[in-house]
């Protein structure tokens, strides 16, 4: 079997913090040198964008689930565009097509993210300082979120899920 | 235009509580009485089941979006069926196709649908005693997200939200 | 159960011909008469436009299943808006959501339309003198697919159809 | 920019002839060889897996546009599964993710992309004998529609599309 292990990094675009840009560009990097693929929004902007970069500076392999049909604002650091046209709704692909999703931040397309993974049964890791979505989310689905507080951590509890998995 | 007022009601399904599912019967019926259409996720259980039947014991039009393509678990008392066959990512369909969007309960599949609404820009209200939710989703969006404490002032939010938009 | 019987008209939107145009308003006008819910694909133009136009003359009840997330380009005769937002993908609803589906003249999306019916094991019923499409259907799903001349035989087949399904 | 040329190759599964799986086999292995990206609907059968298993042959990289969201039913020649729980719908994601869309054969899912492509505005190849197909989509979009007799003429026929385009 050749399927190679996807790892999901969602978080906001257009109202991403600065720290969530370097944690996502920070985190495509790492994602990259462990040789798996990431997967993202695809855009050009905030979190998407700066996982697609940090993965790139690896020359790692890079999926963008767009939301819409055309090539506008796209992430130049996208090797492989799915363009679904389908808006938000793409997000339940985003996170159904990935081994392990960490939120880089916290937002409404984020969270919406977050909560499709809980419901169809995934892990979710929460890089963010934001301590209602750790609260709320850690509630809804108990062992399934992981709340990390750096890049370090991501990456080892990413290992730790895949151990449980596979 | 001969458009109808849509108002959807989402909530859980297996895991509803016996609160969340005697609201959902009682809004239900009086959304069908304000002569609005109810729109729900179509399956026969939880707060959908209870919607639907509250609608149709006032003679309501109720729309359900099924995640499946086939008739197996549709609520009996869904007039008009969506078959959709896109499992959650349906639930971006329901916030999208209505005017006003409550929630009656929580859950990880309600609270992808609340963040998907707020990320389209619309408001939510939520009827739950759920806190966490209740902070969550604040902080998330202020002044998009409406809590209320029981069924008569769910009505008369959506009222106060219709009046806003039209 | 509350269950209403849907048939769905398809046809193009900005490229259809006077006939099929003619053909759509007089079978949404003989829907609603027999009872039946009309869905189209509930754009204000060509046939999805003038099916709904005779649909409501003749009071009855339609749906829309539309490509977009705005009111842009809606039909004003669709009563119930599902706002899909995932474009052409919507089709595959379309025919999911209906009992019966009629093609009014061909078009791409028309035809993606009826090979979705066909490959669902739907029965389409073709109301158009495209001679191609006619080979090309029917020899693809022998016995599924009617080819109708008028609007008349249209609603006897659909009668057909429905007596075999229930 | 990174972004990869990809070339999708779509036909049937189940009912998929000899020939169509032998073109699928050596395309898949072509497309390989140019550096291309392969996508297909996922599934291990007919047309999408004898197309992945000819691209692994080569060493290239495979994307599969899966209906479902479980590992049921994946080519186990799939590099990148993107699980959409869309079933037919995502026919749309594949074809808008593809710079040229090949029709290996002929089926009611395959009609379905070739028609959902041209609504589109892309170019399909038409490899397969079935002449009614060709009648039919070459009389719907004039120019777009290019047939091919082989495997050799259907590469050519891709490094002139892309020509166009780029």
């Amino acid at each position: 079997m050749s399927r190679k292990i996807v790892i999901g990094v969602m978080g906001p675009g257009e109202h991403a913090k600065d720290i969530d840009i370097q944690n996502a560009y920070e985190i495509g990097k790492r994602i990259a040198l462990e040789g798996w693929v990431l997967l993202t929004g695809g855009r050009n902007i905030g979190v998407m964008e700066a996982a697609n970069q940090g993965a790139k500076a690896a020359n790692g392999l890079t999926i963008g689930i767009l939301p819409g049909k055309t090539e506008d604002g796209i992430s130049e650091a996208v090797d492989i565009a799915i363009f679904t046209d389908m808006g938000n709704a793409r997000n339940n692909i985003n996170i159904l097509s990935t081994d392990v999703v960490i939120a880089c931040g916290m937002g409404a397309g984020t969270a919406s993210e977050i909560a499709l993974a809980l419901k169809a049964g995934k892990k979710v890791i929460l890089l963010s300082d934001d301590e209602e979505s750790q609260v709320f989310f850690q509630k809804m689905s108990p062992g399934n979120v992981y709340v990390v507080c750096d890049v370090e951590n991501a990456i080892a509890t990413i290992h730790t899920i895949l151990e449980l998995r596979f």
